[in-house]
């Protein structure tokens, strides 16, 4: 089984971006537990980051016959996103959508998803925790429907 | 490690109501599962459920100094309840909202949650193995903080 | 055929409350010419009322398997209750709303109703021959389609 | 006691128009069904239909005099007419809202009623029998208020 | 003259819940206030809590006929209740709505009250003094009214 | 100088439909006091009504070449009608907007006109005096602008 | 028969403010020109200016027992003041609202007025013949109801 | 292959109205220029205008049986009438909603339309242009699905 | 102890003005029960009033060295003053804010205080008791606070 | 004369997405009817396709000096691009909007163009066609106007 | 070149109010820096203050003919008053609208500027400074424009 | 000190594009005027242009650490983007958001800015002159702060 995490603007920040709200952690320190976490259950998973609305809905097309769901972290485009939206419609692999901060306990336009509709589920609130969460979601869905 | 998982109306329907949106196992199937799912973690699991949204309002108020943290599924007072977001904050025990179904591909008065603030996260989606996921992330949250 | 009315908040006054809006015949009067009504056409009817939203949903769900259809008033819950709502389409039992007052032509919050479109149709405006139409409107559905 | 039926805008259609949504009775096999109806219990009932707003005003205003009630189907003009629902409110006759389909269970813009509001009260959902519980619901209006 | 103290959900928390916006008295103690603080002016007062909405509505009604006077902390469902504004009107018992926390200075959600429509009035912001407040303003109404 | 008055939806019913707010002379009579007035001041007046929408968008067309100036109470349709705003445009003969009542006391759906945009102005509130102001409106207006 | 006229904020700079939209007559003379309009028909007429809503709260309320009606062009706050609104409630002398400009063809927030609905009516759009019109709405309104 | 072109309100007056907005040629001036188009690819065009919104509603319904295809010019009806729509619905002929102006270019009011939803789709801004636009789509649709 | 009652517009007006919402007592009348009531308990109180916005603000900041502590009713500016708030945020003398009448019991737009937020609470409803209950609240607020 | 298609988000896409709603041609097929389309006519076109919103404006941008006119399918950034929007009215060349599926009929958020505001017109619905037409449209345009 | 700077409500506070959102100094301070900022440049600057909206409107009035610009802080006031708006467009002299503090950071009532459309732009957030850029933006206008 | 100016998307069009509203210099020539302005005060100014949101994202990014603020004009994604508004609170470089024209007195749409939230400040309205004001806006608050 093979995975892919998509991640959004500004998390190529994380590890020195508002620390209080998202840990000092670096994507790539996180994408490593990620992968090592995939790794124990036999998942391989691979990440790219891309600060482009539009590079991430290419990132998304692109994992067409590459990797069988994906892990999606769409970053500030959640809320406004009808192409990655649309993205995630046309290409029809199980996504789980995830973030790293609660954002339900945020500023109010960040407690909508526009992404969220097109994926599986969601998963919000737990930091790092957060993408290993949504590895064994998605791993789990393809299990039950693969 | 104790946790409590607590469940709101009608999801003692479930088995018999809308299976093609909830699945076909009973509410006491689902708790069984997410007992065992703790169990092989060291994590001893108990559960309510009720219709009444005062009942969830007491069932909360009543965790205090019984169990580290709460798995709550609010069913439809997810999208109207002060009352039980109040509790939340009140007894600041750490709590995981999850659902079964995706909310956000739901009805529109579905998308937003007036509990999730007052939880650490929200996990919505993926039918009964949001629960076993609202365990795995309640208890991470507790080994992180606790 | 058997039938059961499901009274909500604030019904347990009548007669007393607000003559001028609904009436001076009691809850107790009123179920009594209800069920004479349906008696004339074989129609065994019984009543319950509660002023807890999660009463109402309690009651939905213990009409499965007892009773052919439901006349509910789900009174002030009818504005904002997405549980009823739950549980009706739940239970699956075709059930007729009905209200005394005519609700669109009182405070605007009363114009809509969330647990209508859980139902079959909606009576309102007729007083204590609401319920006897409501009789009529569940019992002709169920010769329909039963 | 002499009521009468008015039917506004694509009415005519009925028994051809979306059978799914409406039924396969033409208007004119309904309207015969309410007349019969109407005659059981000694009521004279006749009906006219329009697609014209104005048409259904002016309906409304020529019933001052001959008919003693009003069952009023205002089809789509219902969500925005304040022409019909003044007309209602200048002739005083008392009139009941009647719908074949559940204006709750559709789109949105159906769920509220302009109309409704000058009316004694509403009944919707029933197909052609919403016309039989109207004759129903006015007569006893007028033989309690009459 | 007799007085009751009807308090809303959470409050039984209180002396534990958010000290910092709640204050760290007990229910029970400020209670016992109110009682030494109506009994300085010859009036009876007696409590109950409940955390349901029904519960609410309930203590209300039974209220008819036991007492003169009704002070009133909605809690959370201050902002979203119609049936604990329509007990009120039911009962027609004069009734002070009183807050602990000034509503208007917290969240947008609490700004706006759906209960004290009912109310001769409100009052807001002053802790366990808005209870006596309460009384005092009550116990004056039904002084000038009685 | 030759002026019409178009009259809207229901000012036929006038002198008998609810007189407390419209008075109880009819439309004959407040016309016939309207073509005095004009007469007095050397400006022949002539009048039509329609209950319809697309009625009184064609009396406004045909009154390109017969007259010099409107005078027009759209009665309900002031607050929804696109068509007869347009046909004012259309047509660009000077119009004064009149209104028996004072729509800015009534209902909020009656505050705001979609019509007026397209007169001169608007008269509201001083029952069939509103008519003989505007026919000294739109007099004043041609000579100064004529 | 004595009217006062009451203008509001800038309106003291007419004659020289936007003449495209205003006209190009002051303040003085478009009031002496509404002063001789009242003489020719028995009625005086005096007027005062101010910036301040304040100031027009207390003008209104200084009107009390020294004239018989008002003509108020509350000029910028007819769109924001509930204390205009209130003064003139509070006075109760008959008040016709004028505008020399058409608010219905302007900015959207021009479209709704917050003080009409406390006067008899309102006239708009024609310059200065607006407060011609609305003297003579007065004073038919005084006789009519004096 | 035969096609109707139906006109809404005011398009009677083209070539007089507002013709920076419309431009010079009549309506019969552009409903030749349609017949022509037709004619060279075999297909029979007629044409109906109304001002009438059950009008349109009855030159829909009258369109069953008769002709093939509609081009639907719905003017200002567009953007309110559910009549049009419902009728659009009821015949089931395919249908091409046309504007002579971008509505999206005009003021908000005209953005959004209430009747394309039951169309083929939409057609606007290309002045006389839209409608041989219009009968090109139509034919095309009908060739392909007929 | 000093406190200052500061009367915002139109409350000059009381006794005479719409007594059946406000009473029949004159504002000086009610000024000198609060005096009166204050002089009890050792707390001197002395008023202002006025019809001005700014009056308000400037009456709000000459407080500032003088009193401990305000009773402020801000009339119709209650719903629109961000001015009146900036000033009692800008001195930080303790406010109370209190109205006659229920606000919430009144008109849409009376409902929110845009005030209330800058004050330590609300009173309202109580009639000229609400001046009373608001010394009592200031002056409890200041023993306690000190 | 030349023209460029300038195809938004997901379009690469088609003929593997949602073939249920778009189709079951590739984007390069249908560019080669459109090429074909407009080489009938002596129009030659070119096309571009980026899933960039920037990448759009700056194929807008390039096509000043290179092209007579615009044929822009925006896909889902039609519903919130100010910035090609911003960049249609920079350059200048007549563009018309396309789009496969009728907006109008899909979710809500996907019937007002923020872009279209910016074009000659729009046209949407007709599949492949909806280019064809464009290219006429535009071609049209070009020689009434060039 | 002659300036003045205009400044409302509670402006007077300055050096005392909310230090940590507004700063230390003084109004009389600030504007000291300003006239002599103003100097430097050979800008002579005066300045006046009002808590009043129509002392606001007043002083801009009298600004024509006694300054060449303005450079406007409305306070409290930027967020509702057209007065000040129509006072700025009646006087057509060039404004420039500051605030001390980012309106866009703070309240959402306070995101949006009812003045600042009649003025020749906007600057905020700086503090004092933004008085100095003010004068600078005014100055650069006035010479470019002069 | 170094700056760098941040220019959004089409913002290389200046010059050509509407030059009624934006003026006739390019955005080269702007930028010159802007580094000689900087120079003069001792400010080393670079810039970059990018018509991508996602570019503006890592041109904020890459400007840690090489300057000390930011000069941002974010065109049109002001308006929207929440993507360029987390890396100006990610980086927490002093920024300074400009705009040639002033924002508050075009569309609606475009009187909000999302962006200007996390800068220091917004200057609006003055041509090439809000970007000279701009770097002595952070120049100054830079030293102020720095």
């Amino acid at each position: 089984m093979k995975l892919r995490i998509i991640n959004g603007p500004n998390l190529n920040l994380l590890g020195t971006r508002e620390p209080g709200v998202y840990g000092s952690q670096t994507l790539a320190d996180i994408m490593k537990l990620a992968q090592e976490h995939g790794e124990k259950q036999g998942v391989v998973v691979d990440w790219v980051q891309s600060n482009e609305e539009g590079g991430l809905v290419s990132a998304i097309q692109e994992s067409r016959g590459s990797v069988d769901g994906l892990v999606l972290n769409p970053g500030a485009y959640t809320h406004t996103s009808l192409a990655i939206r649309d993205a995630l419609q046309g290409v029809a692999i199980p996504c789980v959508e995830v973030h790293l901060s609660n954002i339900h306990a945020r500023e109010g336009f960040r407690h909508v998803s526009m992404t969220a509709a097109a994926c599986v589920g969601q998963i919000c609130g737990f930091g790092p925790q957060s993408y290993l969460l949504g590895i064994d979601a998605v791993a789990g869905y393809l299990k039950k429907n693969g």
